[in-house]
């Protein structure tokens, strides 16, 4: 676990202690990379891609068959809900914000506490969630899924083997999906790459003014949410790291414990993994309980919290400018055709 | 409304109090013409398509922000939910199950009970009702749209006039695109069309069994949901038609009252608008109360309730291999992406 203190004697240590070179680079702004990294047992296939899009978007992965991983990540727009937290099967309320599936890739670990090291251990989490998608275990995931004639056949053809649908493989073609979720091409990645009026003049003052007052000691790298780190390795941060302001008791920061809740090391309470930058206009409301209904506001929390400043109101719009430079663009995709079951359904509830 | 009676007399009498003539013609299987009929207030263009592809998908067409159409319209399957009763806001439930969206622009009336004229009118219900998407009326509908810059230009472009954002026309952009979910080319209709293998000999006797059974006396023409009528006028069927039956007890069928509850007339006691074959192999589980899981077992019931047979195995499983060769193509789509509101939410309850 990484925390960043606060004097450059801090920072020179944390470079020390993580083996990697600590420098102005590792802080750099970069543009974001065409493609994540992949791990090696899991390559991207096409058919894989298109197997994870279908799961990605059926239902039938939820105990009643009304709640799919775009639910609560929808890729047809931010790739969250815009909601403070999400609701899963029965109506019933998660405890924090879906995270941004766009860009997800690039994360080091994933999961608000990075409790999960890789987009396959992620994707196992919700669909056995009680207030997410609500299966009673793998088993009946597994056996769903395997009962199903269409998804059947391509977990064959993708995976092979005796027995290709397992909750691994299931996992490992949600993740392929997911890989592709990347939003090139920002305001800011054009800028970047030499096309200077990509970017508002109120928006290059942002740009420079988050690196001057020291956001980007935390959002850094191509996705604004740390420096390279290995698959499984999260970049975390004490969120408020000024504790006592009028926000943290307006808008609960402190209630949730954060990565404390995974360690149970009190060094890690109220610390989360850094988020990302990236479409971050889009993904209102803001920050770990969805608490922050505004940009502007948030701006205005982190300043306080994590700075100990109070922005002023031309600073807080010219970084607000910045931040929608960060918008990407979104690659058109194919809607999927989920395999059906004929003449039957597989909801065991129905007809009994 | 219409009855169907079981005597020949009944029929001709039907036929003369329509005014139409009623003949083997009217009650032949059809293919499915390539476009469903288009009302003259509202012709279809590719942009009020996409906007209404937009709005079918958009979420936060509901109080919670949580369903839109497709939630319980699934379009990327069979265009219900294949639930018994769907899922709403809050995790309410509706007392009926979700009727398919796929070629209901072929039906004269919407709802089981026929009680919209048309798909616009039918549009405009589930975002208000309580236990669907649950919003508070209709000017909360337009103004959270009206606050959506993307869908705004839209529908200057597409409506034009000063104040183009209304409900009339949210409703008539999703009726739009609703027209254009027409699922072409079964089995069935190659086979009228002249490809005579495009049907097994199993789904052939299935088809001679429907008519001969009488079955065929509602599922008529090229939907199989009755015979051509005018916009606004619906085919309507007692349902049981013979009472008493121990599926009736079963699978609760006459809890619900049915066109009854929209008329309040006694001869509409337990009468439902005839719906359509067409991918009715995809929708289990089945009926207005989504009581029965198979579809099997649904030709059981209806020939047993309706009919007045107990049908044999063999018979049963005839009629299933037909009513599987009356599963169409499903048109590849693009997905939409929905605008969004920068820096900020559409949800009143965020952040506050």
């Amino acid at each position: 676990m990484i925390r960043v203190l606060r004097s450059s004697v801090g920072l020179f240590a944390l470079g020390l202690t993580l083996g990697v070179v600590w420098a102005t680079a590792a802080m750099a702004m970069e543009p974001l990379p065409a493609t994540p990294p992949v791990p090696k047992d899991n390559p991207q296939t096409k058919e894989k891609v298109n197997l994870g899009r279908q799961l990605f978007f059926d239902p039938r992965l939820s105990v009643t068959q009304t709640v799919s991983c775009n639910s609560c990540h929808n890729v047809m727009a931010s790739g969250t809900d815009n909601r403070p937290t999400s609701f899963g099967v029965f109506g019933k309320k998660g405890g924090r914000s879906a995270p941004n599936v766009w860009n997800a890739a690039f994360l080091s670990v994933q999961f608000w506490d990075g409790r999960a090291a890789s987009l396959e251990d992620q994707a196992k989490g919700p669909i056995l969630n009680p207030v997410e998608m609500g299966m009673p275990n793998e088993a009946a995931v597994v056996a769903l899924i395997d009962g199903i004639p269409g998804y059947r056949e391509q977990f064959q053809r993708v995976f092979g083997g005796k027995n290709p649908v397992t909750y691994d493989n299931i996992a490992k073609a949600i993740a392929a999906y997911e890989r592709t979720l990347v939003t090139p091409n920002s305001p800011f990645d054009q800028y970047k790459k030499g096309k200077k009026n990509a970017m508002s003049a109120q928006a290059i003052r942002g740009m420079k003014a988050v690196e001057e007052l020291g956001c980007t000691t935390c959002h850094s790298g191509p996705n604004f949410a740390g420096p390279a780190m290995k698959t499984g390795e999260g970049f975390y941060q004490a969120f408020p790291m000024f504790p006592g302001s009028e926000y943290e008791k307006k808008y609960h920061l402190t209630d949730d414990k954060g990565r404390y809740e995974v360690t149970k090391n009190k060094n890690d309470m109220n610390h989360w993994r850094v988020p990302t930058w990236r479409n971050v206009a889009l993904t209102a409301p803001y920050f770990h309980n969805g608490s922050v209904a505004t940009l502007e506001e948030a701006v205005r929390v982190m300043g306080k919290t994590q700075l100990d400043k109070n922005l002023d109101d031309k600073t807080v719009a010219d970084i607000v400018a910045f931040l929608n430079s960060l918008t990407g663009q979104f690659p058109a995709q194919t809607m999927p055709v989920l395999p059906p079951t004929p003449n039957t359904t597989t909801l065991p509830e129905a007809g009994r």
